[in-house]
């Protein structure tokens, strides 16, 4: 079972945003059978919407789109729908009311843009959106297919997808399954890694597909099966990894979509050890990245951003005198971070770093991307010099990537 | 002059990544005066690839493709364009020699999987990817158009998009501009606003469009215009913004892409007051919202992640008889929270926000969403709850959104 994508708005084709609707609607539907076959993005425009949605109405029998549903005059979606599907539109008693309620609630008058957001195509299901003013639709087509309106803000379509339009796809038709799974690997190159596997990769049975995910230090392989019997699939994928473990069994640190973050914080919660962080060019993410797993505050005492020299001293204990015989960006200054938000937060174990991040601030022998990064542990503190790049954003993120990976090297050890 | 983007990989189609390739390529695109009229995502199928591929050619001069450039077998974007274009494929030395002396560095072996990545089409003209093992390829169609294959890892494609492609499109077509700006309003919800600015809406120039994008108590209005003069666009586009402001002025926060934390960040620089932060739910993701910003070192002193009730003592000197009359999250502990960041940092204007991010840890009186946001300033300290979703992800979003809204308030009043 097929299902196409389309999500609708000039500010995705623009640029202005990231879809991440189609992401999420994509795991979605996968998880209950149905795999995606293509996304597409296109702009406000009628012509676009009638060509692509009958484009994809003939290639899947799932046609789920999001956007162009609010109440201003460049969202055309609804009307252009109901033309498509040569339907007049009706005014909606209960949607009306709902959007009166939620308007009303945050103190806003009820507009005749605000009605014109409960005129509903008359042949269409409307799926009702508890969290927002604009209404799903769910319409079956002549030819047994489904296509499905929703709400571009990602919310509002989370909700909608979970609470209405998967239940009622799953009793729609008889789906089988779609199984994925992820192994993720550390310590070899992804050529060196294909080499290795390759007659394992050969000898896959042909219903297994296998993908390589290369990413800075960890390439994850992805064994997928599709329109399957879910255990039949997964037992037979859980016979490969053990082929898998064989061959590469050192190099396989997890299983499913773990971050390096996501293994750390496992590991800290089976020990029962607790963690601090503090960052200097990270500015936060670091701790971001823990606090955004359910269950870090069992774990993460403290995190402190000492973005300036006085906030490393003051807070965190940093030598006044370090900082100016060795510069912020150092290995003593790193490892004295570690050490204070260990001390200060009264961790078991802390990650400090300290760098350039540039734009601007990079010498010779510290360069844009230069970045010390330190782990104090109970038995002592490492540090390591690791360039990271030499954009902002990258040199913030691999940073904090390489800091995590640091500590997950010493937790493991 | 248009363009589709297609980016090629079952990780986009099973939602295991988010596609952020073509809102880059998009914005980029759009720089140089190329509107994109669809993007389309495919999995790893020749007959996706050659289908997909030939029907952008008919509807664009330009085709952007990403992805699926890898050493291993579930890469098949290269051999499928030589088929798709009839080309023999060649060793290219140069870019074997770069492959070899890329991975040399990295301390890898140079195997057959890495010489296959020097294969390319003998048809196309070969564009070098400085910063990793994969080629970009460039086609000129038999129809004057132009076919362009992109690694699909990001850093690596915006190089050569940057470096190589877009000068090279720059210099192979006429192209004329495409301008967007974005006037960001505050205050007035969506539909009113669409009402109160009616009769500016049906009096703009035909060329320009205006679309509505609303946010979290922000509704920005995009005016673009398209495949015209830049001169003449930006001086149309100036004198309808400034009879805008005669209708909404006070209700308009800024122009462009500001983000709220840009508007802050500007304002604190503009006064030279400096900022702390203090985040107990947000877990250090205002810290990382203001120090991404190029300049923030500037005036951004400290952020402190008190996850931790030790912490929010031991380093924020918040009283622990108060956590325990009143609990974490609570009025007076933000305040306290907010007072010693900025006490402990130096910083004239400090942030805190503590709450219960979920999914457990909520109660009848507090349930998950709740957060207490506190704003200190050098004449006081206000506090305000806000209550802020009931997903992990959406309340540590919406409240870093909230507190950095309430310092913006502070800062203009």
């Amino acid at each position: 079972m097929n299902a196409t994508i389309i999500t609708i708005g000039d500010e995705i084709l623009i640029g202005q945003i990231v879809d991440t609707n189609s992401a999420s609607i994509s795991r979605k539907l996968n998880a209950i059978g149905i795999a995606i076959s293509e996304k597409i993005s296109i702009g406000d425009t009628k012509e676009a919407i009638v060509t692509t949605v009958k484009r994809a109405m003939q290639s899947s029998e799932v046609v789920i789109i999001t956007g162009g549903l609010g109440p201003t005059k460049d969202d055309i979606t609804k009307s252009t729908l109901a033309e498509m599907f040569n339907s007049a539109m009706r005014y909606d008693e209960t949607e009306g009311e709902h959007i009166r309620t939620l308007l009303a609630r945050r103190g806003i008058a009820f507009t005749e843009l605000n009605r014109n957001q409960a005129l509903v195509p008359e042949c269409c299901t409307v799926l009702h959106n508890a969290h927002g003013t604009a209404p799903g639709m769910w319409f079956d087509t002549p030819t047994g297919g489904v296509v499905v309106s929703l709400p571009g803000v990602p919310f509002e379509m989370e909700h909608l997808m979970d609470d209405i339009v998967v239940p009622r796809l799953e009793s729609r038709f008889q789906l089988r399954s779609i199984v994925h799974t992820t192994i993720i690997t550390r310590g070899i190159p992804e050529s060196i890694l294909a080499e290795r596997i390759a007659a394992w990769e050969d000898a896959l049975p042909d219903y297994l597909h296998l993908a390589y995910l290369p990413a800075p230090n960890i390439v994850r392989l992805r064994l997928s099966a599709y329109d399957i019997d879910k255990a039949e699939a997964e037992s037979a994928i859980n016979i490969e990894i053990e082929k898998l473990r064989a061959i590469i069994g050192d190099n396989i640190v997890g299983i499913e979509g773990a971050t390096i973050e996501k293994l750390v914080h496992d590991m800290l919660l089976q020990r029962g050890a607790t963690l601090a962080v503090a960052e200097s060019c990270t500015g936060g993410t670091i701790a971001a990245k823990f606090t955004a797993i359910a269950g870090a505050s069992q774990y993460f005492m403290a995190g402190i951003v000492s973005y300036s020299n006085a906030s490393k001293c003051d807070i965190l204990g940093v030598r006044m005198e370090d900082i100016e015989r060795e510069g912020a960006v150092s290995e003593c200054v790193a490892r004295q971070m570690a050490e204070g938000a260990r001390r200060v937060a009264g961790a078991d174990y802390a990650i400090a770093t300290t760098g350039i991040a540039g734009p601007t601030g990079g010498s010779e022998l510290k360069p844009v991307g230069t970045v010390w990064i330190a782990v104090a542990t109970p038995t002592g503190t490492i540090a390591q010099m690791r360039n990271s790049g030499t954009d902002r954003g990258q040199i913030i993120s691999r940073a904090s990537a390489y800091a995590i990976e640091m500590l997950y090297n010493e937790l493991k050890a």
